[in-house]
């Protein structure tokens, strides 16, 4: 019951993104090691964050990624949304309503588990974040 | 981040016990028809249920599970972690401290997610889950 790797990368390269200098574009390799991943796993990541319209990407010499306007306002939910599908706290909370849930005490606080971690994840946006760690690390001793 | 498949039926077999009569060991088919999945599944989460001391076993003729005073008072919480761990919603909040922890600012939402989450698991027993069952059952039109 945990994140994905993808997802957990995905937030640390979006928060870079935002934070950094919205006229050029950053390197797969920059943002591997902004996000301490290797580039061949964090493109794929790219990848599903160009498909989500977060990101743009452009090849070439001059090329490289740099994030799009609806990413900044996208919540921490939407963005796992774009990475994993919705957080699911239990396979009886899918699509397929499960048989047993007329009767299951243990389906209605599943749900309500998911709902109060997914209100949570709703409440903040990758905007908001980027602004905070920022302010965090400006407020770190210098080493 | 789902519940493992082990949890799911734990929690159901669980519930399934804590409503059968106490004089009477429930035999691991009957067990495995309750929680629909099969014995050989079943038997593996039993196991651990043992280990945890939540559930006795005996063999023989009359033998079979019954379930044992202090699983009844446990919380959902304390069921998941003794078939799963603490459920935890990103590797970060694991025991090894994460070093972005010191400025990323999606570290205390995730960590802010997780316990809202964990604060509903936490509110309900065993026995609470097991009469609302009951109750739920009974309110059932009959078919």
């Amino acid at each position: 019951m945990q994140l994905t790797r993808a997802a957990d990368y995905g937030v640390r390269v979006l928060m870079h993104l935002a934070d950094a200098d919205p006229n050029r574009r950053s390197s797969l390799t920059d943002l591997a090691d902004a996000a301490e991943v290797t580039p061949a796993f964090l493109s794929k990541v790219l990848q599903r964050l160009v498909q989500a319209g977060m990101v743009a990407s452009k090849r070439g010499k001059r090329g490289g990624f740099v994030l799009l306007p609806r990413a900044r306002g996208a919540t921490l939910l939407e963005i796992l949304l774009a990475l994993d599908g919705v957080p699911q706290l239990n396979v009886c909370l899918g699509p397929e309503r499960c048989r047993r849930s007329t009767w299951c005490a243990a389906h209605p606080v599943w749900q309500e588990a998911q709902d109060r971690m997914r209100e949570v994840l709703s409440s903040i946006t990758l905007d908001q974040l980027a602004t905070r760690s920022r302010g965090r690390r400006l407020a770190l001793p210098v080493q």
